[in-house]
């Protein structure tokens, strides 16, 4: 039952195919590659190697055929594939290997690479968020006039109406959007920073090569970021927020779910191996169960911060295991809040 | 050795004058009076009582001498001090008792005083990170053209200056308190839905109890929040964010006091019952312990996100669990920060 | 709204007189007199005093009237009590001086009269077990005939009884007074090592010291423990499930509480400000809330097995931080358990 | 870089070959596939069905060719693959589809393969702790002898020598075998209850039933545990305590690797893209990383012990999310643990 989100089946309810596609090892790599051809062109550019030098080593990265293999068994010897890769980078630029890597170093490269697959998460993330509030407004319209039992305490407390309960369900949506787009600078930054973060070795022209850098990948322009992780873990904390909203909507549902008379219908809910006469809220159950998951997470990725001296090895690893997972909870619980809107087909009390 | 920030000696580690004065019982309470003496003179303002009685009832509010046996009494029963405190002041109020708390309800009590003790603490934490980085900016007067090794994943890498790893340390302080800032409107938000959240029962004049009530209280005004707790967790994770960066100041403080020769001096370092050679990091080791302790509570504030309905009293009563130790924390650790700049006598290679 | 165990109010429903006092600073000083005096007293009967002055020193430290304020200010320097506590007995024991504390260091002291905390607590704890039980008994002889709708992910499934319901709550309670029972010997263990854990500086007579030391102290005579703390989160680890348990119920109480017709009837429900006719679950909520709570702090311990070299004062405080409220919860919500047993007046279809 | 276990080149580092065998998707198939077929032999057996019946779908239900696409679908409706599964089922048994599933439901089926699935673990987390166990006992044996500075809060104490510092290394791992061994009867259970948990609807032969399908698996014969979690519970929270004594000796050596002189010295060290004389203690940093990893995932083992009434759809999902990710966690530290003992070729002051 390993690894839900790329199980042959269980990824049929913890699986987003567009996640699954920011995050997959192909795109990684992509995105490795991007910055190694990135960084050629940068140097070339900043007159660092000459030019056609430079652009023969970014083409030559950006066609090479990586074998994977060789990057494990790297990954197990140094900690992480970027020794492997850079070695198989210069095989491939040949007489243009002085144009590789030369200056930058893994962590550099990891984190920049993880800056892209963030901005592409957020992108993705911004528009289910817009998704999921379309949907609760297409709710209101359908069902916002009915009646409703407003609880608390897990009590029947006083008459509220269904566009009461979804005013709440939908009152910090446009918040994490927000959020999300406030942290863009935070996150969708350049890393660039070499051996021990200063940035030298570059006869002064280490500015340049930033600035070269970040313009050819989309990033913010920096100073480097290698030991401080507060925008990630801040990202890791908005991720959460947002399964955690909607785990409020999926515990709702599932109480709605149990009341008698119901106060909701799903179309499609799932059934049991059992007892036939069931239509078990699965969705709505998931949201509670990814608002958990990632709760629980997100104390790691803080736990994270403590990162020792120029770069820990322990700390940076750790957010490797956490911070994907996150992401991909993340995208699956929007997704299966719009799928939830779109297969609710009775709200509040009928009639 | 339970509750060490109020504890008779253990206090002396992790106690902190000023959070301890905030997060007081006597300052709940105060914040709690408030908030019933506003909304008394509110529901004169708007109209609602007549302005004499909603002074009477506010003044004699103010005045009341409240007993905490029966409020103790009262959250054995009810599960909150709320029922019980309003039962007090209701006979304080004698013939003005009809202008007290009708038309509100404990969680906007409650949860309003919550966004005044953040306030303070806000002021308290912003307050420290500048004074914290005037204290970093004077170690890099002092020693940062001192020459340090730098070291990544557990190994000496580069030689640096003691300037960049100060630089390392200060660049997020900067940042935590623009995000203390930004989250300002999301936390200093009056409380007041009223049994259901729904603000009715007012004859149509809600809102203008809800502008006087904010504006008395300092609070923004804003719907109300009573099942949306996105600002308190991430709130929550701005604490942990600033223990978390203060964390790596100080592993990196206890591993350079480990170096041969040392890296650090602190005057006043703890001694030994058994070793009277040794200067122990205390400080140093107590940013670490206090980052991975709000580390590990965050995941509770998140976890309380999923609240159920109108008022999950369960998730509810989870916050009043975590959140202030995470404050006390987070106060503690950025006293502590900055009494160990004030401490060190020296840093990086001598002479 | 800090330190809710102690809090002048909030205690009303966090609270637990019992784990109070066993976890008050006032037992603390207690249990580490206990631990000088009965060192001494090792000391003489291993022959390395005279026995005269060791029981001289013993009955010294055993009257002395320790000033916390001294405590406090040795902590704040040393990051632990024991130095000042020690500077006290000496003075206390005047001529006997040289009988006190001579070998052993604060680790030993802390340690151990944590040992004796947790057996205190394993007391109460599994006596609780027993009661809850008595009281689980108690209402299945009372209702337990009575039908109860199964519920399967949220949905009504088939019918059961209430005994079955009550069954799948007491399932657990007895393994975990059999697991309090098999962690004793892992826990109620001396803590006896020295400076760095080598027992030595006794002219071969450290054996001998910590046979004495247990014996008097009721504590298994082990290997030092300062270093593996596995017992330590095994034991949270323990009341993390305990609380888990009473979590269920509490969850599935409140759910009782909410269909209709209501399932569980509950004398003394908690009253509203707002609302006279509620009558809110309280401990059943409260059940769910010390679950959530220790689940959350588990995390923090098992994050301080990570306990560097001989001795790490990072790791080691954030146990001090952890355990305790760990153990005052579960205390809580074994008791809450048992208040709930008492005050239920039905469960399940009447009639 | 989603999912490090299985990741194309992240699994270098993380993986472990033989984890990763008992934790596939094929191995869960093939234990659900174990189970159904020992299911409809035992309803044969019990004379539920006629034993030649039960026989042909068991036959058939080991050769069936399930179809995983269907699974997937399955999963994505019902929030399980077991309907599905059991759908392709029944057509393979064709006429003897009575004897196919009757009577229990889906979570008898992944529970009791969790059941096997952590007697797999068991087996092979019990052979690494022996073998690390002979490691640790070799390395003592090279270097044992050695001088050492033990060290504590970060300071050099007073000398030790290589054997004591191993020594508190070893100590907790004959611990954690005994564990396992203990846990086995709580988690290698058959887990059997019906819909609702009652195995009813047998004609009263649902003990036999349960008799013959635990012996046929394996399984200790036990009431159902569907709603009780403390096994699993205690099995994550025993994973935890295994990587945090790993954790520990990672924490150590990294420590010894950053002395100067250096106190240990480790054979194919990782290399560094940008610093070709670095030696990063790659197996060390990630024992680490593995110990804060599982300590974060063990708080939401715990937070799924709040599994609401007869079956929780959200609680139990978040184990299928957490409980496979720590075991793999688990047996790549002792596999790490392991390598690191053969790696090292110097422990201690040399000379």
């Amino acid at each position: 039952m390993s690894g839900v989100f790329d199980h042959p089946w269980l990824s049929g309810l913890f699986g987003d195919p567009q996640a699954a596609r920011i995050w997959s090892a192909e795109a990684d790599l992509a995105r490795m590659i991007a910055f190694e051809a990135a960084y050629s062109r940068a140097l070339g550019a900043a007159g660092l190697v000459a030019r056609d030098i430079a652009e023969a080593a970014a083409a030559a990265i950006e066609a090479a055929d990586i074998d994977p293999a060789a990057l494990a068994e790297g990954t197990a010897r140094d900690g992480l594939p970027v020794p492997a890769l850079v070695a198989q980078l210069e095989i491939a630029a040949g007489p243009a290997a002085e144009a590789v890597h030369r200056g930058t170093t893994s962590q550099d490269v990891i984190d920049s690479a993880l800056a892209l697959a963030l901005r592409e998460t957020s992108g993705l993330l911004s528009a289910r968020l817009a998704e999921l509030e379309q949907g609760l407004a297409g709710l209101e319209r359908r069902f916002g006039a009915r009646a409703l039992m407003g609880r608390t305490r897990m009590q029947a407390a006083l008459p509220i109406t269904v566009a009461d309960r979804i005013g709440a369900w939908a009152a910090p949506l446009a918040d994490h959007r927000a959020r999300l787009a406030a942290l863009a600078p935070r996150v969708e930054r350049l890393q660039f920073g070499g051996p021990v973060g200063l940035r030298d070795g570059f006869d002064g022209r280490g500015v340049a090569v930033a600035d070269h850098l970040g313009r050819a990948l989309g990033l913010a322009v920096a100073p480097q970021w290698q030991t401080r992780r507060d925008g990630l873990a801040e990202y890791a904390g908005l991720m959460s927020l947002i399964t955690g909203s909607l785990g409020k909507i999926g515990q709702d549902v599932a109480l709605m779910a149990q009341q008698a008379p119901r106060e909701v219908s799903i179309a499609g809910a799932g059934g049991s191996s059992a007892m036939a006469h069931k239509q078990n809220p699965v969705l709505a159950e998931l949201l509670v169960t990814l608002a958990r998951f990632n709760a629980t997470q997100l104390a790691g990725m803080h736990q994270a911060l403590v990162h020792e001296q120029e770069r820990s090895g322990a700390a940076w690893s750790l957010e490797w295991m956490i911070l994907p997972p996150m992401a991909r909870a993340t995208a699956r619980a929007l997704g299966a809040g719009c799928d939830l809107c779109a297969a609710v087909t009775s709200l509040g009390a009928e009639g």
